[in-house]
């Protein structure tokens, strides 16, 4: 078994099912009052290169409903590759921490820490993908299928930019062997490292994908997803250029009109009204981006379960109380004399 | 009942008279070694536009001593306001966490995310009012009763600048039906907004009001109070003007000695020892200070309780016997087959 | 008893092998699976003057490990010695809080707040010393002693920089009547004020201490120990010359076989690989620079509950069941009315 969440395209569908599945199983059972003590007495270390509201809110919060605890390691708080190696610093966190998660500028700062700690390592997005997304968009998809179909039956179109949040939908869509299409503009089209792996999960599953700049393509979505037009990348160019290179390709009543009946409207959020998209769309009943911030909570669960669960065995109750007895012998008998 | 707790003049005198006795219980609980449970399985996110010592551990100490979890949101840790609107960020939040706590920079943006969010908002202080501050005040005050009286019987008297501290103990005061006055010089004095709500709260209360520059109205004070001179305010006057404004107003021997016999000093701290207060009246017999520090901890857990408990129906003890059966049963079948 | 831990030297060797001992049981007990809830209830304030990640990491591990809570109070966030005199802040921090820790640019600032505060201070390093890694240190020795030696038998060598962590080395070894070298060039080795408390603890305990320049000193070592050459101080001088002070002090494979048969090479981390060690040596089975992570968190288990378990009287059950009946019987009459 995989000791880190690094890339959805690491696992087989089966697992990946199996991860949203219990995704969805914990959140049904906190909805119905049972808080599952699943992440008892566990650190979760949360590196943060970049800041972030959602990933950060929702890992901490999953940590402490499972009776764990997540610490804040943000942006400054400690050197990750600056006068310590990230291969040092992820030796170290795995002797302070039980699991660590990590949003970092670069993918390979991921993979080098995921190398070098003994404990799972969880990718909280990176500039290559955001694999918890995937997970949390798929319980999203779960919720809400168009009746009568099954996941494989459905067609996912991202409209706007080949954002790390475009190539994850296109990942998990075409592992599940659902129909992806990226509608975008021909300069800000997902590359052919995407297109080759998109390749690949079809050849598997059965799915479909397509990059695209031809507004035909929408027809038939049951999902229509979108991302921000800028304010992602270091160094980009200037907002007015890249708001005019989006023409076009915002998420509005006209848009929406090209997807089915009962099309839903996706959105990883934060969102910039009036841009990306409308008002309209957004708080439409149609509009599932709220519900997907809630399952942003909902992945972060079922993936701290999934990767501790296995990575270490429990003790017996028998072991943990001869452990307490010759503990409370020890404080008696030299601490409290 | 109020969703949020934005601003004390929301309630009546019998709801923060609740709250107050709540946070007083609470506090003599976990004084003789009981900690209630009572935010047991909860998340807080704690919104801090500014800096803050105070509010900030008091909050997280409350959280953590009632079994629940605080998530410290700083400056710049997320964004409020800036790529997203505050609405959505509350309505994300809301996905995320149970209640939330705000210290804003502008009190609109409290009252914009507590209308955006459908969990309950406190107000950690704004650049109007301070009321979380006013609910561990009273307490404070309710502890320390001259002998012999009643809370409608006390003087209180704030000395110096007109900051929201000031107003808010001029709300609570006139909310309770105490006798408040602002000691303060012409150009530094509270408002007509605030006069208007404290005459309104004295209608009802029967309490009274002053705002004076007059050192006779000192006179019979049962508690005088203070705040800072400088250092609260975006472009303000040079250091050197300000000291200059408030000469005369310090909380001195011969300043206390205006107030009754056994009169007490307050002041919500952090203060400049030397400018607004003097040592000897910080450090005395008579300075309620350092209680107050511990009261805003007091205030805290009452005000996280009050808002929280009514919030949502606590599902029964058989109801989450149910969801802990059906997701031991998954765990078993699926994820450790 | 002490309040609080600022200084080894302030404490006997039995009472440093109290803590140290009492690390290691808790250690063992967490190793076969027994979370003690020592720290149940209790909130920890983490100040940090400057970002860390070792000692920051495992003191919020350590409380969450045993059942209680850490709060980060990292640089900006909290005032320290601003508005506010340091000696106020410690007296509000007893208010809200159960213990303190803090990392302090100045030694002074750490000796201030434990004067003004009323609950135990842990000094996570200063510029003059490094108490919390003195006994990680000394747990680390104590499991790796050379077969058939006691403590009172090493030799320990630090080579290079006199940095705060080399005299916070000499003391503990000192203390213990082991036989400590720093092994430096000779701008760069403890003063005086090292030498004198060194010379005190071998009055007592029958250890040695040597300062020198000369390369013979290292003959014998059972533990090799260095820190990084720059990097550490205010307006240092410029990095190349620093190297080149310490050339020829570099913890390579040559120097590493001028100690005993079996020596082990030591390092607080982080370091910079290919200066003041080399990969070979950093990486080797000698290496004891990864337990030593490890260790942070045993000395701060230890550190925690030693300090805090004298502090405060446990209430008894009977109370503790009294104050849940009147708090229960206060919420159901008052607040769920």
């Amino acid at each position: 078994m995989k000791k880190d969440f690094i890339d959805t395209n690491d696992f087989t569908k089966e697992e990946l099912l199996d991860i949203a599945q219990l995704s969805l199983a914990i959140k049904k059972a906190i909805n119905n009052g049972y808080y599952p003590p699943l992440m008892k007495n566990k650190n979760l270390g949360m590196i943060f290169q970049q800041s972030s509201t959602r990933t950060r809110v929702s890992f901490e919060t999953a940590m402490a409903q499972m009776g764990g605890h997540a610490q804040y390691l943000g942006p400054g708080m400690i050197q990750l590759g600056g006068h310590e190696t990230i291969g040092d610093t992820g030796k170290v966190l795995s002797k302070l921490l039980d699991v660590v998660m990590a949003r970092v500028i670069e993918h390979k700062t991921v993979v080098e820490l995921a190398d070098a700690a003994s404990i799972p390592v969880i990718n909280g997005m990176s500039d290559y993908n955001h694999p918890t997304q995937e997970i949390g968009d798929l319980c999203t998809i779960l919720e809400n299928l168009p009746a009568g179909k099954k996941l494989e039956d459905c067609k996912v179109v991202f409209v706007g930019d080949g954002t790390q949040v475009c190539a994850s939908l296109g990942f998990i869509c075409t592992k599940m062997g659902m129909h992806f299409v990226h509608y975008g503009p021909k300069d800000n089209q997902l590359l052919e490292v995407h297109k080759k792996i998109m390749e690949e999960n079809c050849k598997v599953s059965g799915g479909t994908w397509e990059v695209t700049d031809d507004r035909e393509s929408v027809h038939g979505a049951d999902f229509i997803y979108t991302d921000v037009w800028y304010g992602l990348y270091e160094n980009e160019t200037p907002k007015e250029i890249r708001v005019k290179q989006f023409e076009g390709y915002q998420v509005n009543r006209d848009l929406m009109q090209l997807g089915n009946i009962g099309c839903k409207f996706m959105h990883c959020l934060p969102c910039t009204r009036g841009e990306d998209v409308t008002d309209e769309v957004a708080d439409s009943a149609a509009s599932l981006c709220w519900e997907e911030a809630g399952n942003r909570l909902t992945a972060m669960r079922g993936l701290l379960v999934y990767f501790t669960r296995h990575f270490k065995k429990e003790p017996t109750e028998l072991q943990i109380a001869a452990a307490k007895e010759e503990l409370d012998s020890f404080l008696a008998e030299r601490i409290d004399k």
